[in-house]
């Protein structure tokens, strides 16, 4: 039990759910965990902002050590718990090369940057549409050199890292059809226990969307 | 001698830079090093592609290893060659925890963002120096609470990872006595011998700018 952990999050938003999945998978079951609302602006309150000084969420603490940053975080619970729970990282180095590389090519997929209306452009939409098309397309090509997980035989903390911005892709109506490799890699991963557990509960009780159906 | 190592890079990128303090760090000089401009559209070459599919910088080659995202490069050169050159882990679990929330919090400093002509809003560049401003109080009030270091005591990856940064701020203005705890941060962790062997050659030769100056 993991009871000098506390996690405070929000439904739905990457950062927060791949620490959720490294606590499962690392068997941390029973931390203090409490959901806030982003809707509500919870994530600016003084809970919050006494853990993590920028109003973010994720906030998590283990003990006195805080770890708001998710990959981060992500990487503290591998290390700290190695021999506990499901090994996050591969024993071979080429898998764990692999591994470092898909974590933080992440970065180039994750596509939800908010605008303020008012600087809002046509231009500026279909410009990041394409880009989030080719991006898409090169991890497709990924899922067709490697596999079943991203750094090869094994689910390891890239998953972790990057398989919540899959969702979220799939989530927002991405084509299983156009493409089918990630298609099967997201109906793999999202049965695994750590995800089931923590999927979000936002997601049960309403609708995807259709912003990304036509990529 | 690292002569089973490759590196494609630019001048002045804090990514490519990192790669560059971290082989330095770990004693891995005589690398396959090779500049291209970004002026000219170098990135943007076949041999970037070969090994950096998306056309960028830096493209990093360990033997048959490739490592092109720079957070994932110096994890991997730090474990591969722990024993070899500087330590870039602390030992102390507490500064290890600190090392990677100040490494990944680097992705909340960093500023520039490339927005086409047309699409910029002079609301957008208000609120974003407001946002870097009050990121940089944030860092320099880390330097107040810790040192001399990122994370404690001992130059870690967090340093290696946010340093390039810090010293893009000071070079784009930054003032120094508005930010006295970070700039004195800045000159000591300068002559460090990584970082000088390092240091971009384009801005021995060219003036810094003042973009920043009123921070």
């Amino acid at each position: 039990m993991a009871k000098d952990m506390t996690l405070l999050w929000g439904s739905g938003s990457p950062p927060c759910w791949r620490v959720m999945i490294a606590l499962e998978e690392k068997g941390l079951q029973g931390y203090n965990s409490k959901q806030l609302s982003f809707e509500k602006g919870e994530h600016k309150g003084k809970d919050v902002l006494a853990i993590n000084p920028r109003g973010q969420l994720p906030a998590f603490k283990h003990g006195n050590v805080t770890l708001n940053e998710s990959y981060g975080a992500c990487i503290y619970l591998e290390e700290q718990f190695k021999g506990q729970g499901n090994k996050l990282k591969p024993e071979n180095q080429a898998e764990v090369a692999l591994m470092y590389q898909r974590m933080f090519e992440e970065q180039s997929l994750f596509y939800d940057r908010f605008v303020p209306e008012a600087e809002r452009h046509d231009s500026a939409k279909q410009r990041f549409t394409g880009q989030l098309k080719d991006e898409i397309k090169i991890w497709e090509g990924y899922m067709q050199a490697t596999g079943p997980y991203l750094a090869g035989k094994n689910f390891s903390l890239a998953d972790v890292i990057v398989f919540p911005v899959i969702a979220f892709l799939f989530r927002f109506g991405l084509n299983e059809e156009h493409f089918p490799k990630l298609a099967a890699y997201h109906n793999t991963v999202k049965d695994r226990p750590s995800v089931k557990n923590t999927w979000p509960s936002n997601w049960k009780d309403t609708p995807g969307m259709d912003a990304l159906k036509n990529l």
